[in-house]
């Protein structure tokens, strides 16, 4: 870390911070420029928040981290890409891998009808939502635990794995064992205490970014899976908060690359709701394809207007399959497999 | 709710729509423009998520909300204020009341002298922190249920009530047999899960807004209390997040009386949260007082640089009792107590 | 639009308002719901800006606009592709065109050498700085005209067509003498002025869309230049500003197929703003191509280390060669030529 | 500025770094950490941009600044704050000004009326638009170089100094012979002609803010204007764009004291562009001036449905009247005149 003091700092001022540095273990590093003094914290400071101990102190104007706030999610503590097993499903390596479903689970024949479809469009893992966060308290919640049960019941007819949201920590044990891949929704990317409690526990972790997470966040969240002992995480960019009108959120493309340059966790692009809008999915996941994602996440419905939640985002089987055909050509394009 | 027809849709997609309208219940109302069909649904929208359900329908431009989503939340359910009571404290009055105290419990001394302090200088209600929320998991996280019970200590010592957060519904329990308010933390305001476990205990609950959540959201979060049996709910402006970078958050000021058009619950505002650095909070506070806030929470400590968490943006204790100063004669400028 | 008025507006307020609708020579179309009166007013509303005469009217809750603001702009008034012609090249049609080129002009030497590369790699358009908005006075503001005879020379030499930036009405035709497109920078996307000045010149307008304005704005922008009579407008998506703190800007990629859906002008993407990291630059200019941008505009310069402005996210020669040939199969696999 | 190593940089990647601080003629000044070479550049690098200059190099993960890219406008340059006289009026001293008037100046009969009111409540300054910067170009696009005349004549009636928005540095000439206080609107912020312009001309300016620029960005257009030789420029914060959807932008109260520990320029509030909605305005201008600005510049209007610009957000006389007692007695409650 580097502490840059005030113009006016007196000399007892950064006396005092010099003395604190010492005090915590590590080693100070004096540069004194033309208006300003600066001090280098040599030594690795992740330790403690050195930010709220030195900004506190007179004469500090502030401080600038120098490393990275997150250690097992960096590409410098492992170098090599995570590949993320699911049954036959790698996500992480070299083949783009699509997970599609329904945004809900709504009743058995619809998720059976939308798994066949996707299954036969290609898609490698079933996505449909037990548990709903809802905005409105008055709207649909999900279905619950007879959710789970319809997908493990699909999962058997179709062999696909299957990804399913859970909110609460009690619900996790139950989500485990009848799901493949737990997912964290966005708005619980910050629920700590969630993600203390699926670092415990041993099934691939989806977590989804936040709509106004910075992705350094999005990394601090998987290292509290990691950290706990979980090393199985997929990242999900699916939209950040802006002030466009539009769409529902703004596809944040780059993060794509620079997950890829941060992490060497898998990530994977949730077109459906970083757009909103259906007509806007394919454009949006071929992009996502183009700038190296590992895998997509797209929301299938067969009469979207009869759905519970998200029809107006929700692809027809129809688009889906004719949206596949153009990703191969695309993973093809770049070098991976589809 | 009022539906776009595209400039191009046919008498038969048209049709589809207004048949979709009486299947839910309603009345269409039909008002065909120069370039565009427009159609309203008349009856009270909220029960079903109307733009789902005709969004992905052919021939269908968009939809557009009249009605404002929550209900029990908003002033006209309930045109008089809310006034939330804690023992002799009212919020939501004709009073503003300042709760104060450190951002985390970090040892009986320390809390105890803090307590005290704010207690002479004019604060109502003490604040903080046993089970923190912290973006890394090598932080520092709370001293859980031994900060609780100091916490229920300083209380007794000081008469003060007590304001503390929850982060997991299974603490629920335990936190309200200690504290007076209980506390939903910026980042679980979304946390559905968690907002309905509250909304069936009986204590009063301080929600803060998100750092990435609307107006309307805060409202409709507030909803999930509300609607679960809880009506003393206290919301909470405490910055929002924006590009700008001098300062940790953006203090949405008009918040205060936004929310005072729009809802019959009491308002407060954050401004250590608000504005991240201690040098800002006393403006900041000025300015919520000013624009009719009904409270504030400020975060104090003796050694800001000693804090184990929040130590940049916590006022020492003689700042704290300058503020106070400054704020009884904001208040009674606009004709509040203090 | 449509009116929504509050709950208890009286008969005389709803009378006004319907007075008021007449008297602007509209038909109101009137449909009371259980909560509240709703009033259409039929009639192409563009010609005032309706809003701002029926909101502080008593009574009125608030307006909401049917029409799109844009006109000439829109898909709907011309539903066919708008292909601008400069010299051979056409942008708009069924081949993805390459613009690049140096942040700004340096010297002879720097600009032709720079321009035979990318002619080399399959550029078609030569980008290059003559006029450079700079946030620091202190800042190199570019060579000027000086600038602009090196352009016309590279363009005799290569037989590149030039896109340049123009910063004042005054340089209009200054700079429309010596090159074939006039680029205005994002921060003059709302300088009403000098866009009104370019509707009224004959050469092509690349129009950047401002780092903190909406899709609707760009459009309006462009009806600027549209309106005053110049129909040969390209807009360019080159990332806006958000939260996110690892890149300079976020790329909007859905812009893309969304300027597809509501106007006819062609767009193209610049992702050396967008994300201001040369080592991002690929995976954003392969997703724009796989999103359907009709072209893409780059940074590049031999020496980036030695560049006097933009460095950090120009691309070496041998980058961008690469880069071009990673493109070519992007575009096939959408079924675009390059 | 301080330079961060790559993990990995390799020692000759190191020497180039540090020979070329030496080339441009500072003095490196390295630190080895555990995982990082970091060098510091002793000297003002204000100079060069020379993020720009070492981001590019081999080896190099990042650049951080460690001075403030403006100087002129700096407190650290100028320790006692800027006051600013037109007539009898002073901006930055110890009285809170209140500008007022109307969007647009509309007729004779308008501003003369809407004058006579705003000198009456109190008002030290009169505003009105004769150029308007419009999104569209439908909309009425103010009175020009007539309605300079009629603010002319308004000064003449009412002896209240002028301030005026000009929108083309062509017009900066008759704005200053009819007026008193130039203003730069929002959109213009960054039009860096404009602003050497107005540097080289003997009027105070008003400067807003642009609705997406920081602070830091606000500062150094600022610098634009003094380092071209005119001192006397007044801030301005007017909301910035947010995610919010209730209000027009989201006022940035937070600016006013960041801006004067920054600087020594006057910063006064627009809080009628702020919110959006005049039942907004009121507690917006009350926390503006608890947080201690030097002023506020309202939108008045006597029949605002009749405005041709603003309506909404225009306050009518008599609670423009009721507003200045208000705001007189919160002046007074932290030690300012009105």
């Amino acid at each position: 870390m580097i502490i840059v003091m005030r113009k006016n700092a007196t000399v007892k001022e950064t006396g005092a911070v010099l003395k604190k540095i010492e005090e915590l273990g590590y080693k100070p590093h004096i540069s004194s420029g033309e208006e300003r003094t600066i001090i280098g914290v040599v030594g690795d400071d992740r330790r403690v928040p050195m930010d709220q101990v030195f900004e506190p102190m007179e004469g500090v104007e502030r401080t600038i981290p120098v490393l990275q706030p997150f250690k097992l999610a960096s590409k410098e503590f492992r170098p090599s890409s995570t590949v993320v097993k699911v049954g036959n499903v790698a996500i992480g390596g070299d083949e783009v891998v699509v997970m599609a479903g329904p945004c809900a689970v709504e009743s058995e024949e619809q998720l059976l009808a939308i798994a066949r479809i996707v299954k036969e469009a290609g898609a490698k893992v079933l996505r449909g939502g037990a548990f709903k966060p809802r905005t409105s308290p008055y709207s649909f919640q999900g279905m619950g635990s007879r959710g789970l049960e319809l997908l493990a019941l699909a999962r058997k007819e179709t062999g696909l794995p299957v990804v399913t949201e859970v909110m609460a920590a009690s619900d996790i044990e139950l989500v485990a064992s009848f799901t493949d891949i737990i997912q964290v929704g966005a708005r619980n990317m910050q629920n700590f205490s969630l993600l203390a409690e699926l670092g415990k526990c041993h099934q691939p972790v989806l977590l989804k970014r936040g709509m106004m997470n910075t992705l350094e966040e999005l990394l601090m969240s998987a290292e509290y899976i990691l950290s706990n002992g979980n090393q199985q995480v997929i990242l999900c960019e699916r939209g950040i908060r802006t002030f466009e009108k539009y769409t529902r959120n703004t596809l944040d493309i780059t993060a794509v690359p620079l997950v890829k340059q941060l992490s060497h966790l898998p990530i994977i692009v949730d077109p459906s709701h970083a757009t909103g809008k259906w007509d806007l999915v394919s454009a949006a996941s071929r992009a996502a394809v183009a700038a190296g994602a590992d895998g997509l996440i797209i929301e299938v419905h067969p009469q979207p207007d009869q759905a519970l939640s998200d029809g107006p985002q929700s692809l027809k089987p129809e688009r889906f399959l004719s949206l596949m055909k153009d990703l191969q050509k695309v993973a093809a394009a770049i070098g991976k497999k589809m």
